[in-house]
């Protein structure tokens, strides 16, 4: 179970990222890793611990919600605000990842490593 | 008060775009358009508007909970799920604007054409 080689993978290859996490949707993170170029700074000022607890109550509730839907399961979920853009990813039924990137960062290029690590990470909570 | 041709303009722009509504956030769509192309039939089979609704409510948390975050005001949120893709932007502090895109549609283009599009349907509103 090392989860961190992979957020440390995500968050260097994506311009912009501050952080990376993956958390249960009981709102503990199991393993988070922030930018060494002023990510923990960003993160600490951002409160970025306190964002991502209530955007995984939200993505719970969606999840719950999407049973009653017709557009199939949700994989995936951004909010971007004016200081921060969040994209989260279902991992497996009980845990997301989460990453924050500044609002210039790259949206696209993180969303793509988002998709390929989402697996890795599944397979280290086997 | 004209919504129409902005949401055509809007649909027709992006490769993949079912429909767009400028909705408010007590879930009633202010007005709507479908692409001629399949866009009826699909927004129906995937029940956009029950799932609007619901994403609408969503959003209306997440502008509740960001005044006690320290990220900002939200913008913007998307939701991907298996069979399509939902883009949501702030108009106003009443309405937003949605669009539904299929899963391979061009998500970026959206994005970008909703950020033109928003003040343009502020206009309107005013």
């Amino acid at each position: 179970m090392s989860f961190l080689p992979h957020l440390e993978a995500l968050v260097s290859s994506v311009d912009g990222a501050i952080a990376a996490s993956v958390m249960g949707f009981d709102g503990i993170a199991v393993e988070t890793h922030q930018s060494k170029s002023g990510g923990v700074e960003t993160a600490a000022e951002l409160d970025l611990t306190g964002a991502w607890v209530e955007y995984g109550n939200l993505l719970q509730q969606l999840k719950n919600v999407a049973q009653t839907l017709k557009t199939g399961a949700v994989a995936e979920m951004s909010v971007n605000s004016d200081k921060l853009i969040t994209l989260m990813r279902l991992v497996t039924p009980e845990y997301f990842l989460v990453v924050g990137l500044k609002p210039e960062g790259n949206y696209g290029k993180a969303r793509y490593v988002m998709r390929i690590t989402a697996p890795k990470l599944k397979a280290e909570l086997a």
